[in-house]
């Protein structure tokens, strides 16, 4: 057990900022049992500013990949001790809308020595609110948290640790800033414009989050502290020592920011100068939230998403996955036959199992990943039966799947996509990440296509090794298979398939 | 009132042949209430064989075209002094699969003087067995049909009229005919490889559908009628004067065929020059529907497809529309939020319905239409939030839509991928179909956008009038854009975004 054992850590790509937390995780035992607590031991930021650096035809330009890369370099360095499973990263708006993010992030792995997610803006609302339940003061009744990020932002109201409702609207201080407040410049007509285009994202979601309802308000996020922190210290709160962010201290900071004219002549109390260039977009932003959400008043934690990344990651190493919940609830939503999945499912496993792991994968991993695989293989049979493997991998691509990153779900959907019908649909995206999993899961379905229980021969598989994976090779008993005969149709069918990809498929039947 | 006016007539435009029936609507009342039944007054038969003229990368040749469009002119000719509720053109698998089925259908739609439905599938499943029902014995009990047809054969469960597990698969004699016995050579290899590839599609439905059982067996389609009556003639049933298609029959007619070598050196009874081509890959298919679901015998029936698309159309002429019970079960099955689409659609009718209709143009039917559109357009949700106009757009593209065709569905899509975001998205698709529709739709959805119950005022809309749809003008008062500045916001945004693609969007305030 190394010296690190207990500790998480956390990297938040974040289209303003790249941050680091590294928590101590906590055991304590009641008399109701065990709890387990995360509690900050190290933290680290880098302004990289990211979606500064989207051009208007959402490419990443050089320079902001340049800071983003030598961020990671140093957190890299931070966590050289950690091993896999302590380490979790997760990369928000700019890479979730940029053209060349899988460029990016290829080296971005690379500089961090970790692999990192892409999340959808529904999970990243799903991982703020864990946060900020854990983080926020302790509150009866509900709790509305607002993350205005550099890209997205999130609403979450929940309960307790549950979030119950969760939406992620496209605007963010960062994309804000440079769309009404061109060089710094701001004025009373650009602050209208920009708080009526950010009311007009907020409006689709107000009925609903007014008819739920909330006790206590929390504003997560670099962008809430920022307007806290200078609300707070230049006493533009009606209360002098009043803390966290009002109605009327945003009123004050916003004539001050008009009156300055440009947010390079602004001079203000802790003011940090790397949160200048995102201010007004950011104020315009919360002025709508107050405004349409009718608040007075909002309390302010930070570092909700990587707080929730943290718990998350925790839950996921005690067998407690928010993916097996929902891997479980869209088994029910879409109606899948749990027989037939159960049977595909076993027979991949059994036959993904006879591979020897090359050592830099993980075999827990794939495994997993293979099971859910046929779990939802047809879950597209809910939209139309003809072609369905291709509306399985639709819904798994686009679906906002809890605790899945986006990275996870493109895999799960590449394998839905390729496990029946022609493989050639495949090889055209380039990075298909393991033919054995896809070979696993194409036999099983051939095996199980009669959709009965019946008892399986002793199957054997090997893979034909070469430079790359060359091919595989079945091994069944002949007298089975005597039995069988569309059995061995289908088989040669599959292995002229795998030919027609350019890979061997040997069948022998011993 | 016409003389035809009683009369309904069907075309299916088959991968096999083209057929056009033509039926009586009776009317008779009796102590139960009324009831409509349909007799089949004329009929016409054009063995096209399109699916034969499929290239190899799936484009129909020239010949093929050709003898399409002979067909459909002859078709129109006797069909000239119908109107258009009368007539209903369906197209299935052949043109379902061609690349350049688009093309051939604006030819075919001017040919015919009719509008063509392309079908999916479970739609001619739906229908083949409306029609058998209505045409096959009377039975007590569930009723299994089988329709053999060119390139794909439907399975279908009901019971009295109401079809419950309904399958298409993709095996039709046409192409099972090309690809196992080329050049008509049949030997008891090919025999055996084409009855094991029908078994190995056959065999995904066989567990439910026994499950399920059934009463009585049908075949319909012309491969059915053409089957029975060579076993009929021959005398290959077990007794002499048996009726239907019998296990021993297909037997014996198998024998012959192998016999004979190639279909071109078989002399039998009635075996018709055009049936043919087509014998050996039906005949193949049909064994291996004996085989898969354990059949002795099988009543036959022709005509099905058609007699159900004139009961189809009977019932949408007399408000009894499938495709209204079809929306209801989306609604429900996507769980919509009702009360913001019926916003949507009250608002987006009443904007539609103050442009005056172009004569070639039907009103009810752009209607009905938009109002679907207005109750699916949030049906992507279901999917992910984020993006969810595009999740439904390709829901309404690819689910199972009883009673939708598949050009219904795609305009559907249509309406629903450009309800909200960007316009340039469309103006790819060249074909789209109705600017006005579209414009009503997104018009309306920035109207509701706050999803509370407003009253709207009076507003009124134009055409901008050109060559072609030259824009749109907006007519709303003064007085109640003044109290919903997100309203005025989101409208010069609208205009912006009509104005990027080339249209003019004028705005007044009076």
């Amino acid at each position: 057990m190394n010296a690190n054992a207990r500790l998480l850590a956390a990297v938040d790509l974040g289209s303003n900022s790249f941050r680091l937390m590294i928590g101590r995780v906590d055991e304590s035992i009641t008399a109701e049992g065990s709890s387990r607590q995360i509690f900050q031991v190290d933290a680290m930021r880098e302004p990289v500013r990211l979606a500064a650096g989207l051009t208007p035809d959402k490419y990443l330009d050089q320079p902001s990949r340049r800071r983003g890369l030598d961020a990671l370099r140093r957190f890299g360095d931070r966590l050289r001790d950690f091993d896999r499973e302590q380490v979790r990263a997760v990369a928000t708006n700019t890479l979730r809308v940029a053209k060349n993010a899988q460029e990016f992030l290829i080296e971005a792995e690379a500089a961090l020595g970790f692999p990192i997610d892409v999340i959808a803006g529904r999970e990243e609302a799903r991982l703020i609110y864990l946060g900020a339940s854990h983080d926020a003061p302790a509150c009866v009744g509900n709790r509305l948290v607002v993350d205005i990020g550099g890209g997205s932002t999130e609403f979450i109201i929940g309960n307790g640790y549950e979030p119950q409702l969760m939406e992620s609207l496209y605007i963010g201080c960062v994309s804000h800033s440079r769309q009404f407040f061109p060089n710094g410049t701001v004025d009373e007509y650009a602050m209208k414009q920009a708080e009526l285009a950010a009311r007009r994202e907020i409006q689709v979601l107000v009925q609903q989050y007014r008819h739920t309802g909330w006790q206590q308000a929390v504003g997560s996020s670099g962008t809430a502290r920022a307007l806290a922190e200078l609300i707070e210290l230049n006493g533009f709160n009606d209360q002098a020592n009043e803390l966290g962010i009002t109605r009327q201290g945003l009123l004050r900071l916003r004539r001050a920011l008009i009156k300055a004219e440009n947010t390079g002549r602004l001079k203000l109390q802790g003011l940090k100068p790397d949160r200048i260039p995102v201010l007004p977009g950011g104020l315009s932003i919360m002025l709508g939230v107050f405004d349409e959400l009718e608040l007075d008043r909002m309390e302010v934690t930070d570092g909700a998403l990587r707080l929730g990344v943290l718990y998350d990651t925790l839950g996921r190493n005690h067998h407690a996955d928010m993916r097996q919940v929902t891997i479980s609830q869209f088994v029910r939503r879409y109606g899948v036959d749990r027989a037939q999945a159960e049977r595909v499912r076993q027979a991949a496993l059994q036959l993904l199992a006879q591979f020897p792991e090359p050592p830099h994968e993980r075999r827990d991993e794939n495994l997993a990943l293979l099971g859910w695989a046929a779990n939802l293989h047809e879950i597209g049979m809910s939209i139309s039966h003809a072609g369905y493997h291709k509306h399985s991998a639709y819904i798994a691509n686009h679906a906002d799947m809890p605790g899945f990153s986006r990275t996870d779900q493109a895999r799960l959907a590449t394998l839905l996509l390729g496990h029946a019908g022609k493989l050639g649909k495949l090889s055209a995206s380039s990075k298909f990440f393991d033919w054995r999993m896809l070979f696993s899961l194409r036999l099983a379905f051939v095996l199980c296509r009669r959709r009965a229980d019946v008892t399986l021969p002793d199957i054997r598989v090997q893979q034909i090794e070469g430079d790359l994976v060359e091919g595989f090779a079945v091994y069944l008993p002949q007298a089975w298979i005597e039995r069988n005969p569309l059995v061995e149709y289908s088989l040669a069918q599959e292995a002229d398939e795998w030919e027609r990809v350019g890979k061997r498929y040997k069948i022998v039947y011993d």
